[in-house]
């Protein structure tokens, strides 16, 4: 399968990546990872005619790997425009976003799809790469600006609707005291965005892109999170595609993915045995469910800390030991956080680790853990061992014996099985990009009519998704007879479920 | 913890069970479950006082087990007055029924509860004893009849329901020439009861029932599906809570219940070593996914069964092989229906097994496995092996080399875990019953108004059912923090989770 | 398969059962046992007409159950003389035991084996039954008493060697003060066939069956345990087989035989849940790897206790964790000995337990558990819930906020698996008595001389027991080509590993 | 923990790595391996005083990797002279090497341990590495070369063993028409080496060294292997230590090792889902057992295939499918081999691969997949994806429907969890390494007297070097009273097990 070709070369510099002659590293990974990824493959088989992405300009901010790469050109090659930046400093594939911008071109002449994306951006940076996605050019009967935003995360979201509420309000708000490097680097880039749109004529350009949106496909839970409430406040114009809770992406990439990339994660940051030694699992949501099995799966003994009493029933049928985070971490090796919550591993938490504990995050932001915090102690310093992995020496808490302990720090708290290594593998992507291509395909089309608001998925779809990953697999579904479907009241081709299925 | 005293001896002749003089030992098992069942023990001490189910009349037909027991005392320690029937006829355990019936009393003088239930009914009788459960007696400023019904599988509801159709159609359908056993037992007992209204002058009390109810809980999928059916037929005339997908009832009893009892019946019908065989489990539900991961825990090599793609999809990445049935029927030792679907395992696939085959059903009705088609084969013959397990032996299928083949068959195809052992354990009924009874006071204290239709329980009754269960297993919850409340958008004593999540 | 016909109708009242009426009902067991046991079936095929046990007059102690049937039969149609007893006193499957009795006989005229074993044995009555088989009548050129022994535990060959030893220096020891029960009706028992022995005119007898003994083949841990020490002292006059450490038994049976009847037994002794609760098991050997193995596989959480530091390191890199049994009994729901050693759970430790606790013994004498000790507290009680579940009453450890506690006591601290469900499983058993039966046919053809001590299988027997045991589990094995052969030094044919090589 | 100063700086030339500037980031890794490797910093404080082995020269032929830089600096600062070389052209890392050569000097100064390996050396520039360990230079009163060799896989041994025979043959063997390359590297070195000395007046030299050799410690079955068959053909004139065959090697190394390390290496090879997936792993060793493990852990449905019935009866009751390798490879998506065996993958297996499937080696040699086959077949072509992974396109074998099929072939067919990862974790070759640094002392200290031959350390050993790695897992070892050590025969310090006892 070749990547499609764009309809024309790229405008000169309208891309930024960090070195377009890694473009032919990134192709050969990307042919590969196609292989894996069935559902994206099948799908531009299906949609190869009919085109239903024809006219959409889409908006995307998602992690810039080899995945995402065979997601955006599926997009193209169903007819869609695509500008691409990633959702997180740390996990652009460089090589992947070199050859998307490349595309059927050639380093010199790239012909491909405007990325702006590179490992290790600064937070100034990051929010510049967002603004670049909402630059579609206007065109001759096509307004500038995007009709779709896939999104991970909601920053992208955010920053569309946050703009539309300056453009209102004559201004963005003044910086708080207490307020955290992001928010400033978000309100900054902002300031600037709505000066320079002002010195464009251009006035009103966030209002008129929220106006003109077909809708948002969102991927994560924390993103999901952010739109439901949007749209309880009011605040939400257009409609929004819960991409996370099909099943198909929260039971299969949350879970599953994890259970593959936090081992691969922590054996290339750090080469430490994980069996035989004691994990703390904070969180037993679908992503911590996949992490106490993966840790588990490799021999160690899984503590888990749950706030939902349900969820820590479910740990503790599981055959894992359910305890408070404060009990737990002085007897950890590991502490993996998966929550989605913020300060879930206190500044009190680390001070109480062993002395070369291993401390990450899978959940969503770097808040999870508390390094915030704890880089405002007394007395800490940190040293970076390899790319992504700090040793932090900090004062011990009081009563363990120690002066001060020592541990490692992945990725910075941010997502380590993105920052030290490369994200979840291409099968489990090709499942949520699978949704996320025909999240975009229904707000484009308008075959059901979407309020604004937060929807998910039809449930014929999740199991189509399904059904596109199973041959490669080997699995061999039965069928219903129709005497048994009439029996449990479905039809023969699904769904099969209740919308109130849990699986 | 005492059972309570029931306000008056029963009347004599007002229970049907096998023998009283067990009422001690069942007493005694009583006593250790309740040990086992801090749901509703818990329940026991917080409404002690308050009495929420004074008034109460309820008709319940569920498995009469040593649980139930601790169930059916709990409803009457809470006000209620209970008539009870079992809902399969295998799986009473005679001693429970005895206890139950005993009470406070003594086998000579029995003050307890109004049981019709012995292990090994005919089906004639079991829908005798369904009949008897909706036998309340008028009295000063009580109707006749339950107010409530509480209902495993929705037979109880079924027999009001097209009681009162008859009623209204002035007759009983007359029967089929292919209507299976079952059904012909049922519309008998139906006629024979309106005979007997007419003679008492009472026509038209189901349809007085069925008005003055004030709604049905029910306990499993399959009842599940038939109030959904009717409700979405116009045909349920009064409120129904699906216990059933409390998750802490679905993803608990169905899964945890089934992972300890399917093996334990496995055990006591056949001694079978269960390590290194081949055991084909159909359908990957809660209650299939319970299943495998019984069979895997004991080393058996699973290969699962399944028509929903996303079920399917699961399994595979659970690490479990996924063919159709027919392919897998030849290699495997042990064959597990757990569908709530009609005829999964065909005479054609039975024909495959090879001789010394398990075949057993731990999903609902005994059509999942289709032993009626079976015995109708010529030269078919089957003989007790022991109770509850025969062997049958039949011709095989062509192409297997063989001209006949012998499969052991447990409990006749119904419930297993129930006919071969004693059904869940305690624990776990715990978790179940304790929705149940939340769900009897939910309808019947009128402070929620339940619509006729099918209702969840709300969640946060759902997560107090899991909070109860807790520190029994030694678990201990974290706590969210105010800010971490409300950064998730929640209150911190719960709900934790939007409506869809899937756990 | 049809059991063997023995050369003529048993002498009446050669043999004591419970019920010889019993005898259908245990043929029937026998008949599916033997479906399940390919390795005996495969050697009674293989020697049916060489009789390789032909002139063999075997004495055998060991549990009387369904499959010790078919090694029972399969001796004899291999040419066997055979005289059985059970090596525990609640062991004993009556049905069959009656079986075997009955033979190819009628209870009216049984035609079997003679055997000496039921449920349920007194302390005196157990030896008296040991004694039993001894007791080959002398012959024609045929002198009295055994040839062989087969023992399990070495009650046996410790009941000859002691009763040689007490004809030696004229008596038995007195019993001393503190003698356990057992002792002292180990001694009574001697006391009285030595008594009978020189009424009868036949002292000197035991001395006589030691000297003409071609050997004994020793079961478990404990019997070989036993003979090394014999050796050692020099007081083994005749060569043993150590069938324990055949790796097709020791590593089988011991490990995946518990991992299937622990569960068993703790299920059918008291339907108490596994999932998620703490169990505590005593001893990480190959028994304690099967029960950790089967409580982990239902979903509890295990804590393992451990004296040797290298299976405790292989405990923790399973993901147990690893601790003293003083520290884990409070928090254990569940606590499984499986040491072979003495008194590893003590009084204090007991009374250190929750109550509801259950308590059992894998290992192999019922000393494992201190209940003789715990029987002399003040305060003590105990009562039957039901045959082999006992619950004691017993004064609470200081510190543990209790008066009291009360636990459960499976099988009278005796092994539970047997005493609670059905012992191992046939498939399991068939390894472990094919190495049995070729045991005894290694001592008793002669073809390899064996020195009077401790002797293990040659390993080429070993692999021969496996490779008759792979096509029932439907595995195929690959070949070595010859030059893969020479490459590692061996031969196509195996032995395929090293003496020492550890499996 | 500082690394020990060696008594003298390197004489300039005297080591050869890849570069020392990368000596302060191999430091950095070597502190953070200590703290994972508390076996051997254990050891360092028991005999920091007694300096066991002053006086020793160890010629060490082992992956040069982090860990092995803490086994080197372990055994100098006992006292030893060290040289080293690595045992696998593809498996040292350049920046431990550089760190053990520079020592407590610095880039420009080096004052460590003379080192000859590199990442990518060629055959010819490997065996020159290993004629460079025995290159001691004689000094007052201490003739050239080692006393001691310190082996993995055996290489080390063959080449002096080879030089010797070359010697007293008076020259190398011609090289064979169907010689390997392997093969004819190995001799061209030794042909240059016999010149070099017979130019430098040291005729004699490799039999002078295996004369004054206090022995060789090894590590790895392969080699083990070897030693045996020398030892069989009387052609071992010196003492071996089989330290692969220490449980806390065998069972720790081989297995749990590769557990952790085999996932790592596909990881960070091919970025491949693993869950799902089928993998056929050949053979089921401990090496195997701990292969299945990790690719079950991950999820993955793992097929097994072996030629050894007891092994394979293992992995059928451990629930996984036994089946011919012929059998296994069209479905297969992993396929590892780790056997020790010779072309157990044969090129017609190769060929009915399906696109993509991934295909690697963790048993010993590279031949074990005959890729030097498959290098013959006309029409193979193979491309480099990226370091130590290939993509090889061959001719698909008939019926498979396909004309050629695409494989991913890691580290060449070598060690792919060194080649494609860091190798084993430092904990587990804490284990392995204690193992070595106690057998050298064994075989220097002359406590014990070591005949000629191949002999095992003590069990009491052994158990040691448990112990010393449990406080590091938070494990607390039970301790037997003297009754129970009594009642079991063995001394309650240890050791504890029969020398049989498989564990």
């Amino acid at each position: 399968m070749t990547h499609p070709a764009p309809p024309a070369p790229l405008a000169p510099g309208d891309f930024r990546v960090a070195d377009l002659s890694l473009a032919e590293a990134g192709r050969h990974q990307i042919r590969l990872a196609e292989r894996e990824m069935p559902g994206l493959t099948a799908l531009r088989e299906e949609y190869a005619e009919s085109q239903p992405l024809a006219g959409a300009r889409i908006a995307g901010s998602l992690h810039m790997t080899v995945q995402t790469a065979v997601l955006i050109e599926t997009l193209t090659s169903l007819g869609a425009q695509v500008r691409w930046a990633s959702c997180n400093i740390f996990s652009t594939q460089d090589e992947a976003a070199a050859a998307v911008v490349v595309g059927a071109g050639t380093p010199e002449a790239p012909a491909g799809v405007p990325v702006y994306a590179w490992k290790g951006e600064s937070l100034e940076e990051y929010w510049w790469c967002t603004d670049r996605i909402f630059r579609f050019p206007a065109a001759e009967g096509v307004p500038a600006g995007p009709t779709l935003i896939l999104d991970d995360g909601g920053d992208a979201t955010m920053y569309l609707l946050e703009g539309a509420a300056a453009e209102d309000a004559g201004g963005v708000p003044a910086d708080g005291e207490d307020d955290p490097a992001e928010v400033r680097a978000f309100r900054a880039q902002l300031r600037t965005a709505l000066a320079e749109l002002e010195a464009a004529g251009e006035t009103g350009r966030f209002s008129r892109i929220a106006a003109q949106l077909e809708g948002v496909s969102e991927e994560t839970t924390t993103g999901v999170n952010r739109l439901y409430r949007l749209a309880e406040a009011g605040n939400l114009p257009f409609p929004a595609v819960n991409v996370n809770d099909s099943v198909t992406k929260s039971k299969f990439d949350n879970r599953y993915g994890i259970r593959h990339s936090l081992p691969d994660g922590l054996n290339r940051a750090t080469d430490v045995l994980i069996g035989g030694k004691v994990a703390l699992v904070i969180g037993y949501g679908d992503v911590g469910k996949g992490a106490t099995e993966a840790m588990a799966g490799q021999g160690a003994r899984v503590l888990v800390s749950e706030v939902d009493p349900i969820c820590a029933l479910q740990a503790v049928m599981d055959g894992y030991q359910v305890v408070t985070t404060a009990e737990a971490v002085p007897e950890a090796d590991f502490v993996i956080t998966t929550t989605g919550n913020t300060r879930v591993l206190t500044v009190e938490d680390l001070q109480h680790l062993k002395p070369g504990a291993i401390v990450g995050n899978v959940g969503h932001f770097d808040d999870e853990i508390d390094l915030a915090g704890l880089a405002k102690l007394p007395g800490v310093s940190a040293v970076e061992i390899k790319p992504q992995v700090h040793e932090w020496t900090i004062p011990a808490a009081e009563g363990t014996g120690r002066e001060t302990t020592s541990i490692l720090v992945l990725s910075e708290g941010r997502l380590l099985n993105l920052g030290n290594a490369t994200g979840h593998p291409s099968f489990v992507m090709s499942a949520s990009f699978a949704n996320q291509v025909m999240a975009q395909i229904e707000l484009h089309s308008g075959e059901t009519q979407y309020e604004a608001g937060v929807h998910r998925l039809p449930k014929v779809l999740d199991e189509k998704v399904a059904r596109l990953h199973l041959p490669a697999l080997g699995a061999r579904l039965s069928e219903l007879t129709k005497e048994q479907a009439e029996y449990i009241g479905v039809d023969v081709a699904g769904p099969y479920k209740p919308e109130h299925y849990r699986y």
